[in-house]
């Protein structure tokens, strides 16, 4: 065998959003309590070794059911991270011998996007601490997690683009148009016209508006609106129709 | 070390699209001619094992470069393909023993797309045959790569949902408005009203017309246009502006 082609364990993470009461996107970062505590107790993105009689998707779902309780959480494979170098720091080389019972050097792992109202109960099985935290406000995190969120703020916003659905996940049942606009105008990263936003989502025929209001606001209450998927499957926005 | 986790080779595989003059959607088949004919003659995607000091998208250039001799070509990293048994097939597990000098059971890859022009010239380093296959005429292949072709499909349409630009790569420099609509129909896979492609296409700024008409037709000649990257960088269409 050529000794340069690569021999190596393959991992998942997932980068799990959430939208909260300020209208800023969150992302669960997890963490084990261990006796170590200079090896293991660091947050991180909730991932694992794939097993060897396993797929990568169903690594991913096994990891998201870990981490949350949920079943069948929406999911999306979005890039496989090789860097050579991205698990050399001696202390995450640390952790992967505490967490595996091995000297691991090299490790590639399969990143996911994955979306949570971010007011849904979270029942861990594995891990002693899962979090929202802003996205604007993530610690330094071992490997290269930094790098893969960066790179996920960037998938969701694709994501978003291509099927306008999933911001509803992101949202409560029901929501305001100012909840929606706020959620868009977080993922997108720019400054959005209201009044175009107000104009175009009028014209999409799957945002239901509801005979009800918001109560006990200091403003001037809003009106709710719920996400039709069936109505939306029939006429999503494409460039050409 | 828990034996369930996988330890494993990781390779790519390119799925490169091209537009032949008949309209049609074409991918790149490679192939080796071995003196063992049984086990190395089989046309298959082109791909390889990464290095172990080597990125996979570094490996997906590689292997382009080696297919092709074209440098720098597009290319976009779409899915970690996994299962557990898409190298169980013993012809395939004696074509990498054939090609990597030892047993191999399990290997994870890494597909890419790419694009180019159908009528570029192909100077393989590494095949012996490289040759276009129209999309619905492609043989049994070896792998699971049938299956990566066939996701490649739903992602080079996605891709082109996101970033329609990339439509022009497939193109000669200098095209016909009807080029480009049966071009855009072949991806899209579906009956797209002709008027509204002129309607919506004539609203695009980046497409430039030129002074020059098809010479030598027997219809009617149609005017050349061409596709300007920079406008379209400036002003690309997103869902809402």
């Amino acid at each position: 065998m050529n000794p340069d082609f690569i021999h190596t364990y393959v991992s998942v993470d997932c980068v799990v959003f959430g939208f909260d009461a300020e209208n800023r996107l969150n992302i669960l970062l997890a963490q084990k309590h261990a006796d170590n505590v200079s090896v293991d107790s660091q947050k991180k993105l909730p991932g694992s070794l794939i097993f060897s009689n396993e797929d990568v998707d169903d690594a991913a779902s096994r990891v998201l059911y870990e981490l949350t309780g949920i079943k069948k959480m929406i999911q999306k494979q979005f890039k496989c991270f090789a860097d050579p170098n991205r698990a050399s720091n001696q202390n995450d080389i640390n952790w992967m011998g505490n967490e595996y019972n091995q000297n691991i050097d090299r490790i590639i792992t399969v990143a996911y996007l994955s979306l949570c109202k971010i007011d849904h109960k979270i029942n861990s099985s594995k891990y002693d601490t899962v979090d929202w935290h802003p996205i604007d406000n993530i610690p330094e995190l071992p490997f290269d997690h930094n790098k893969i969120i960066n790179e996920s703020l960037i998938e969701i916003r694709k994501w978003m683009e291509t099927d306008f659905s999933i911001i509803f996940v992101l949202l409560p049942k029901k929501f305001t148009i100012r909840q929606l606009y706020q959620l868009y105008s977080a993922v997108s990263e720019k400054i959005i016209d209201i009044k175009n936003f107000h104009k175009k989502i009028s014209s999409f025929n799957y945002i239901i508006q509801l005979d009800e209001i918001e109560q006990n606001v200091s403003h001037r209450a809003a009106r709710f609106y719920r996400f039709d998927p069936k109505i939306y499957k029939k006429t999503h926005t494409k460039l050409i129709k």
